[in-house]
């Protein structure tokens, strides 16, 4: 618990002192402990050794919801009911935006906390291990203006505006980025846009066929934050 | 040497009789050993125990070119240098398709020979491990025809035509497609629609920064065709 934001720490049994921390956001509509979200902190916690950390997103998990996210969210149920596309797209985008304004504080405080932890401190890099959809919307802005993040694991299945667009432009530190090829609302040339904004000298678009729910990841470079936070931990200072 | 046809094939020192072959196209201007598609092969060879095969394409490598391939390469230069890049897709597109049409056959006729061989027979599972460019333009139609072909690298940084979607759309084997996301000339959008076509269930896009000679490819997913090939093998018949 930071402040009023429910989270969760994962860390490994015995773990080196200022080993990694994985920041893992989660899809609109789920929680910090949905399944496939603590399955992959178990995977990293086990296998590298490093901390995972997820909070609530305003409005999900153990949190309240305001006046607005109940709209928010009535509104989302019903365009999708009358299959109003645009609606659909104009309510997320606006939902979305105004989620992640909030959520980029909450990860700074909790970000914050975290180094005040002695196994934890200023010394352990940090990288975002975001997943797609909102956990990626909230995730870009957030690498863009908080240069603690050193690595950051994105994807599509949202829809992208321009204000994201000019954050993945600010954002120079690896990418990799997890395009479900058939999303059923988000065109996917908006998700290629994003990859292409990102000014990261390096960055790795992967792409497997289906939408943000069905899509089976093959082949995926699962040591990607392994290797750049590890790299970030043993360089000189 | 298959009929007219010189090539070359990497073997492990020893091997599991009908140990899966991987068919390594090479790229336009370039031939069967230079110095990436062996590195490559060498890499196949040594870490999976497979056999490699690659032949110079028509008018490529140790072959003789035709007045054809002569008047292909003096346009191509000559629009390159004008920077007349219209005429450039004109004649490359057209060239690759002659070069492809041959170069189809001369393949067929090298996994026949290869068959022959006791040590790989008719039950060793076969791959193309195409490469980018020209190596795809000749892999996608090859492959469209060739149910031996049972999993195929394929990628961008070449020019597509109506013809090559069409043969895309008749593959449904695993396919691994590699992007070069900066191609000097070539629309990236042209390669997208390409995955895009391919009829198979699981496929793969990857792509990182830099044009097809400068792209560095990171997180990429090696064991792709050892995945693929050596299930073929143990599969029951």
């Amino acid at each position: 618990m930071v402040g009023e934001v429910p989270g969760l720490l994962w860390s490994p049994v015995s773990s080196v002192s200022h080993a990694p921390v994985v920041l893992m956001g989660h899809g609109g509509g789920l929680h910090k402990k949905t399944p496939a979200l603590a399955a992959r902190a178990r995977d990293v916690v086990t296998t590298w050794g490093f901390h995972v950390v997820a909070i609530d997103a305003p409005g999900h998990g153990d949190r309240e919801r305001s006046a607005e996210d109940d709209r928010a969210r009535a509104d989302l149920r019903q365009a999708h009911t009358a299959g109003d596309a645009e609606r659909f797209e104009m309510v997320s985008v606006r939902y979305t935006a105004s989620l992640a304004e909030r959520a980029i504080h909450e990860w700074q405080t909790t970000l914050d906390a975290l180094q005040e932890l002695p196994e934890i401190g200023t010394e352990a890099p940090i990288g975002y291990g975001g997943g797609i959809s909102m956990g990626t919307a909230i995730g870009i802005p957030l690498t863009a203006i908080e240069p603690r993040i050193t690595a950051a694991i994105f994807g599509g299945g949202f829809f992208v505006n321009e204000a994201l667009m000019e954050a993945a432009r600010q954002i120079t530190v690896p990418i990799q980025f997890l395009l479900p090829w058939d999303d059923e609302y988000v065109d996917r040339y908006s998700s290629l846009a994003l990859f292409d904004a990102f000014a990261s000298k390096e960055k790795t678009l992967h792409a497997n066929p289906g939408d943000h729910r069905s899509v089976r990841w093959i082949g995926l470079d699962n040591e990607f934050l392994a290797r750049h936070l590890t790299r970030a931990a043993t360089a000189p200072a």
